[in-house]
């Protein structure tokens, strides 16, 4: 008995562990482990997991109560080797450089802890150091479409292992694009979180300041799932940690998301994917967006610092020890050891005429993005076998970073989601960029993208699933704030799909539920004065009372002053009484409102949207 | 004829300009500028204004209009000889270094559109290395009391201009304390504000990253109109540059203000300081507040990193061409040039080590800080003499940075205030320190405790003028962002003076105005339901209707949210009509409210004060 879980995603794997004894859960999880051979037979894996602590991880899910809520209840996952799994060697693909960790990374500890199993650990550019995924002593991995191609990299095992569908989600690390080419030449989703919201406790430092944990999915809900949970504060072990803002913004909009591409694409003599490219333009049209061409340079000249500037030593300070003691040179990738020792040729001042340079080119990057909501760029210019990237180590590597070396060092947050495939059948991937702590709207966005593109045909990574239901995201994540937010009942012209609502969208508002007011109240529509129709409140006595239906949002506390300006007298802001004696902020009207001529009691309707259907339906009745 | 204008502040010097013909006016100026002499005679001058400058600064002046409305208009100020002013030499106390900038610093050019006359540039520690004021080849600029004292340093001869009474106000800057601690030891304000808030351009860099512009002013009213007139963004010319919050904060609290002291204080000796720090401590007490002495620990680590580490580097950085010259020896004042040669040695995998230090004590400070408003420290432990200082140059000098060093590292504002005499005459000073941005919140709760310390009777600098009414602040700086907040008129217990005016201040609302409704409302005592009477207004027709007395706030957008949560049912924020036909957003009331046993129909009082009025004298006629 051997089910076929290839391409299953998060929601797949946690049904079916629900709907199945403990025994076949584990036997499942056993015969994807051992049907995985590590390198150098599958170079994608450095490492796996033994079956006795697949059995170990197991039984310690199994003792947690609840278990079947969690939301990765007996999920699969790959690590990347930079990234310490307790138990499992990290060798951030350096095998004189391994050691053992004892506890895992903060980033495994939280999947773990959400119900994840890790089944190995992965093939990576040695010491996270490239864009290729060629630089490593355990093999070259290859793309998951064609053997001849690379992988991308540095996280380069990460894309192979869900790009072939063997787990939903696996983890890279991001610093100048190492989980977003490998998600774009595999066809996969690559979340690279902004800076500091994924713990880096337990990972091999690269550039540390810049440092990012990333994820890969075949599926936006799994990197909004899984983003949902890495995004935890962790101040006391990692220096860079920070909280996402208490209620993060959901979506761009609701007016017109205003993008900005590179008004001059460099394509490097690459033909098909600049088709790709354009194509996906367009599709951003068909989203309603606003698209604007601006000068990237100073964003390419932010990219230029981080390789010819003092960055590199953060990757020498963090490895200088290990070198010292003289490693093994076969353990060594030479290209990898030439551009980390080149660290160390900085001096500080170099160092902070650097980041002089820095902050001077972001005043200007400021002042190029305002009243931008995201950039689109290629995620990698090219497609690179594995022939030329080894006739060209650094040249293809630096040209495939043209579009990611610059995101980090800006702060801001990034998103690689497929935008197609080349006639010779490999994938070419777009990044959507935007500022820091914007990562929940980029997946929305994105989902926004990929329905115009694909028209919810969409192929999952290279496994040949075709499905888009997957990129349908979790309406409950983030759950708003509610201690930071209001609550407010509304009765007319916001309720869902109706006039006003994008008055509500435009705070970030949550619709939390759809409740009723208690017996005490009347609903008037009220003379029209402009193009909208809107109902006024009247608390009464209980006695000629009667019950109105509401919708209750949460509205981020920041944002109530942007709300409260939308509204128009007679109206208010007052308190309301529902049904279960909850009281809530709600739109009152002032009397003077609702004993105007022309006043209607619409009272008999029970609510604002039955009135207006019954209006409507009399309108469609009339023969003109 | 001369005027003595020894000891004026801003307010005296604007307004003898407004009562004088312009040929006292320039007669005035131009015998403040006669009785100067620069060093050597005056140590504390590299440099003087020229007269023919001065006339033409003075014939600039006259030719703008509305002039005499300017908020510095004819205020002398003198500048640290590190910042570029026009034709003057900039020397940073260095005369191989000097050059002759042709055009203003961002801040000086401010200071002048303002209407500030440049009368000179003023001795520093050489490149504004230094706490003592002892390092430069200019000569020693003495303590503005006594002699034998040092002025305290870098900003040396700017403390002293402005303790002697010579200018109301001059620039310093502030990397490690060069604007506090000659604050503190010549009884001035010293005002260093959050990195970014005043442009560095046109200022030699010491530590470009941390560097700020300071004001020493003789009292918190001047030292807050010079912050408001120079915090403009300069994002084109200083990489470093920050705006200011749309709504900063304008007052701690309302409720109890936190303030955080050190647990243990080291005074290297010193027993007359304590004594006075102590008695701070004591009056900052009786301001309300609520003391807790925290571990400042982390603090004092990131002290030491700035002099131990790579930051000097910055130092080396900016000098390093300039050292490279080969410049006459007796150009450089030698404690100097050894420090920032240091910074040649350091490497950039230091300089990220430290960087990486920093922000994890940061964590920990921001963990430790939580719920406190601000920190008070003193400004310097030591009152050195120029031979202590001369016998141990580096010791002193380190010793009164203790309290100083750590604020720019952790991106802090502070302010050093006076605190009191020592026995032999000399004075002491505290620092309050707070969170960016909340300059102007820290003198808010400087002049608090100024009123409670020196009863009205603070004497200015050195210049035995006694008052403190310039310590009182101008109430409409800042002005408040009215396009970022929410006009709001209150009409009950929100009014000033009454019990729930708190509210307003906890939401940093300012009094815009006091105007009347139009005349189509009535107001209603409503049935007391909990300990606060409240009134309705109810909107009604013009001819039943009266004018009702209101007060309209601004509050920013950004709180209202925090507002809101606070107004109960029956009442409501809505809109209100003004008398002169405006609308703004307004305390409304539900008809329910207003309808209700026991409501007074009060619209003959024409307001709720009056009201209130009216209710006290009737129960004061009671004989019980």
């Amino acid at each position: 008995m051997s089910i076929n879980t290839i391409g299953w995603t998060i929601e797949k794997w946690v049904k079916f562990h629900q709907d199945s004894t403990p025994q076949e859960s584990f036997n499942t999880l056993l015969s994807v482990l051992r049907t995985q051979k590590p390198a150098p037979a599958d170079p994608a894996w450095i490492s796996l997991t033994s079956e006795e602590q697949l059995l170990h991880q197991w039984d310690i899910l199994q003792s947690k109560s609840h278990k079947e809520e969690l939301p990765l209840y007996g999920v699969p996952i790959a690590v990347k080797d930079n990234i310490d799994v307790k138990n499992l060697p990290t060798t951030a693909a350096c095998p004189s450089f391994a050691y053992t960790p004892t506890e895992d990374s903060t980033v495994v500890r939280l999947l773990k802890e959400a119900g994840a199993i890790v089944i190995g650990k992965t093939n990576l550019d040695q010491f996270a150091t490239g864009l290729v995924g060629t630089r490593s002593p355990y093999g070259i991995t290859p793309n998951s479409f064609s053997s001849k191609h690379v992988s991308g990299g540095s996280s380069a095992g990460s894309a192979s292992v869900v790009a072939r569908g063997i787990v939903p989600v696996s983890l890279g690390t991001d610093t100048a694009g190492s989980g977003r080419v490998p998600a774009g030449l595999n066809n996969l989703i690559g979340l690279k979180p902004t800076v500091g919201v994924f713990s880096t406790k337990g990972v091999v430092p690269a550039c540390h300041s810049l440092d990012c944990v990333s994820i890969f999915s075949l599926t936006l809900e799994d990197a909004q799932l899984t983003f949902n949970i890495m995004a935890q504060p962790d101040f006391e072990n990692d220096e860079y940690s920070r909280a996402m803002p208490l209620n993060p913004l959901q979506k761009f909009g609701p007016s017109q998301v205003n993008i900005a591409i590179p008004t001059k694409l460099e394509w490097f003599g690459e033909e098909e994917n600049p088709k790709i490219f354009n194509k996906a333009i367009e599709n951003l049209g068909k989203t309603g967006s606003n698209i604007v061409s601006i000068d990237f340079q100073p964003l390419l000249d932010l990219a230029k610092c981080l390789y010819e500037g003092p960055w590199v030593a953060e990757r020498y300070t963090a490895l200088k020890d290990f070198y010292a003691t003289n490693p093994p040179v076969e353990t060594l990738d030479p290209t990898v050891t030439t551009i980390v020792k080149g660290g160390a040729k900085f001096d500080a001042a170099t160092a902070f005429t650097y980041e002089y340079k820095r902050q001077g080119i972001l005043q200007k990057v400021r002042k190029a993005l305002k009243g931008v909501d995201l950039l689109v760029v290629p995620t990698s210019p090219l497609n690179p076998t594995i022939a030329e990237v080894l006739a060209e180590p650094i040249l293809i590597n630096s040209r495939q970073g043209t579009w990611t070396n610059f995101v980090n060092l800006a702060d801001m947050s990034a998103l690689s989601i497929p935008a197609g495939f080349r006639p010779d059948g490999l994938p070419f991937g777009i990044t959507l960029i935007s500022e820091k702590f914007n990562d929940y709207a980029l997946l929305e966005f994105a989902n926004r993208f990929l329905k115009i593109s694909f028209s919810n045909q969409r192929s999952l990574g290279a496994t040949k699933t075709i499905s888009s239901l997957g990129d349908e995201l979790l309406p409950n994540i983030p759950k708003p704030d509610l201690k930071n937010s209001v609550k407010l009942a509304v009765v007319g012209a916001h309720l869902t799909g109706m006039e006003l609502n994008w008055q509500l969208q435009k705070v970030n508002a949550t619709l939390l539920s759809a409740p009723k007011t208690s017996k005490k109240y009347r609903l008037y529509a009220l003379p029209t004065a402009g193009p909208i129709a809107k109902p006024g409140l009247r608390r009464v006595s209980e006695e000629i009372g009667s019950h109105i239906q509401l919708e209750v949002y949460s509205i981020p506390k920041e944002k109530f002053g942007d709300f409260i300006e939308m509204v128009p007298e007679p109206l208010g802001i007052g308190s309301v009484e529902l049904e279960t004696g909850e009281w809530v902020k709600s739109f009152i009207c002032e009397e003077f409102g609702y004993t105007q001529q022309g006043t209607k009691d619409i009272t008999e309707f029970g609510g604002w949207k039955s009135y207006i259907k019954s209006i409507e339906s009399q309108a469609s009745k009339k023969p003109f």
